[in-house]
């Protein structure tokens, strides 16, 4: 399905980790009960527990979730993106960016309650953002190497770019000025101008 | 004092302050008791009280200073800038970037706890936010009217500017591989990348 990585469908997360997702971000990790996810979950505390066994491991299903949706879209978009550094970038770029606009909550979460995570939790989520840190750093390595990206600064300009595109989900609205694809083309612009792309 | 905006000293909180953000940073807002305060800031309950009537007035006394300095600091370098569209935009990205590797915690509690201010509280913060972030697209929109940045999308330019320089308070380290004036340089030349600057 060419371009189904562009697709971020209606939250598909089991119930109780949508009811987690929906407390947290209302009142943060240490500020929720489980038996507040409990309630909007729609089911005992025993019941929940009996999926999730603690409010960690609902912290965990969620940004573990999240993370490894991020990966899967991201890499078919440099599956589909083919040999070119330049596609390979607006690739990854554009998947990162709807991402962000479509997992708004989820992506807050994940960024806000690192502190909140048990160290494993917090060393297997960093894992996964790394791993998508790295595909960026590739594509901006292989670019300046190739002559189409000219920054001196291939890694910074990667996480500058990724910093950019995850702060979407901080002002982005789906009933916004700007539409989905509005944001894409404008921050593609900036993206490539920032790795010096000629295109930029 | 030609560019003292350069120089943000060891942190001059009031002492009720800097325990709570010690505070804040371990448990968020939510998580944080006032007793915990308290026991930080080696007063009795009552004793804090006297001086912040709630924890809410901490919060708000915490990003009301820190932003106040902020923007304190931009004036100056901004006054120090004179003119140029070019050399203004360095003087406000070398700011911001100075103040988010010397104010690394005060910014994140800043960030993440925007949902827990009173609405009177984030409203006040969110003017001194945003009156920082004008402060830089006016610069942007001079430049491009001047004709000495290229990019198409001045306002959207100027707010990932921001984002990259604020983002820097996620990763430095005092005792890290870059110190603080490398990190200037190589993300002013993202940034004038960003906005297409002739010296980008």
């Amino acid at each position: 399905m060419s371009g189904s990585w562009r697709s971020f469908g209606d939250e598909p997360l089991p119930v109780p980790l949508a009811a987690a997702l929906s407390a947290f971000s209302e009142q943060g990790y240490h500020g929720t009960s489980i038996r507040r996810i409990a309630e909007k979950a729609h089911l005992s505390v025993p019941g929940l527990y009996h999926h999730y066994p603690s409010k960690q491991a609902l912290l965990e299903g969620l940004v573990m979730t999240v993370m490894q949706e991020l990966l899967d879209h991201s890499g078919q978009a440099l599956e589909e993106a083919g040999p070119s550094a330049q596609r390979r970038f607006d690739h990854v770029v554009e998947c990162l960016l709807r991402f962000h606009m479509h997992r708004r909550r989820q992506a807050f979460i994940a960024s806000t309650e690192i502190r909140s995570m048990k160290p494993e939790v917090r060393d297997a989520y960093i894992a996964l953002r790394d791993q998508q840190q790295r595909m960026l750093d590739r594509i901006v390595e292989q670019g300046v190497a190739e002559g189409v990206f000219a920054t001196a600064y291939p890694q910074d300009a990667s996480r500058a770019v990724t910093t950019m595109c995850v702060a979407v989900a901080t002002w982005f609205r789906p009933d916004g000025d700007l539409g989905p694809d509005q944001v894409v083309q404008r921050y593609l612009s900036l993206a490539r101008a920032t790795v010096g792309a000629e295109s930029g």
